[in-house]
């Protein structure tokens, strides 16, 4: 292992999203171009709720364990995004509203009762590794952000475009994404370029990416394998009605 | 919520196991049919090598939580069985024959690098469970160990008769199981039975066992989507060579 410059480093991290952020999973196809079902985009909201409603958990393991104050006030920020100043504000009141648009029942949503196994297995992975790994390595694995404003854009335009149950109110989660994404990933990959100052912590870096990117992957796996056809719907979870 | 009586308790618990326990999944029917490829039996062997392996880290984690010394007596029995008296002994050891009697490198077997995200999120998600819900819960989630015999009685014959690569020393692992699986969940259905004394805490020990059955069916999920045709096998994961 060699010491890599900072520059090298983020091209690093830039080629592991070339290669493996879910951007590239099929099922994205397929959602982004009008292939699913109505049943099919709901059972992929259901799911990504539980992401989405974790995300505040995660963020908060993450202040809970640094010691600095300047980053603590920094990562403030995605709660705020994410839980909102008032009830019905910020991205998870967001997503519900993508979720009643789509005609899911809200309580059902909620009560994560049709959830995935392998949806919310991987979702604690990722809320694990926060709390358990360096700070680094949960900054770190925060940064596929760096690549979610290309994949929001084509979802939004390829959603309006092939679904007539979707609608740009709908889909207003995502109006705000790319800004915050932005900001936080380039908060993120500033301090990870400034403090993985040794070979192993600019490895430990770059597999806490990959680590990242292989949860938001399963994610999809498991949708894919469950609701494309041949489905095969574990017991327990979401039956779609078409 | 009614209290259930001890035998009404574990007809419910095995009438979970008859709808949800991985003998019904689709990928045990290939499986045991003779269906596979030689690769897609190695994925299969090399996938659920980390369930075996972190078998002892769960249990060691169940004893470390407990304050009855006779339970925690009976528990070790797991400790051994697993991880055996000595090196190359125990059910870790003899999966390794398994691995390498189907031709996979050990080392790669054991460096975990092929592994599936979905098996690693799936398995972890098991031993964080037993670490963190409660000393009954803990124990209900290794009852699928009742219905294990019959899957393994399946299995053995099955894979003898399916491939010609597979033989009875390649299956050592699976002769010491039954009377094992017998004995530990014997245990383990008396504990809850006698201990499960509230409507609360029999519902709790009902949803354990469906937790660790879709642990199991998670693990099969995954593998059957990326190693079963269309395959979709996950950036970083093991390729087969067939």
């Amino acid at each position: 292992m060699t010491l890599l410059m900072p520059e090298e480093l983020e091209a690093a991290l830039r080629d592991i999203g070339a290669k493996r952020y879910h951007r590239l999973h099929p099922f994205h196809g397929l959602l982004h171009g009008g292939q699913l079902t109505k049943g099919q985009v709901q059972a992929w909201a259901l799911n990504r709720y539980y992401y989405q409603a974790m995300i505040p958990v995660k963020d908060a393991s993450l202040i809970a364990r640094c010691e600095d104050s300047d980053i603590r006030r920094e990562w403030r920020s995605r709660l705020v995004d994410h839980d909102g100043v008032e009830p019905g504000d910020g991205g998870i009141a967001r997503w519900l509203k993508l979720t009643d648009g789509l005609g899911l029942d809200r309580d059902y949503v909620m009560s994560l009762n049709g959830l995935l196994p392998g949806t919310r297995f991987a979702v604690e992975a990722y809320v694990r590794f926060v709390r358990e790994k360096s700070l680094l390595e949960a900054i770190a694995s925060s940064l596929t952000e760096l690549f979610s404003p290309v994949i929001i854009s084509e979802r939004v335009s390829g959603m309006l475009a092939g679904y007539d149950f979707v609608t740009k109110e709908t889909l207003a989660y995502f109006d705000k994404r790319p800004p915050q994404a932005r900001r936080d990933s380039g908060f993120a990959l500033d301090y990870v370029k400034r403090n993985a100052q040794t070979p192993g912590e600019q490895q430990a870096v770059l597999r806490a990416l990959e680590f990242k990117c292989s949860v938001l992957w399963a994610m999809l796996d498991a949708l894919h394998h469950a609701y494309i056809s041949p489905k095969h719907i574990p017991p327990g979870a979401f039956v779609p009605r078409d």
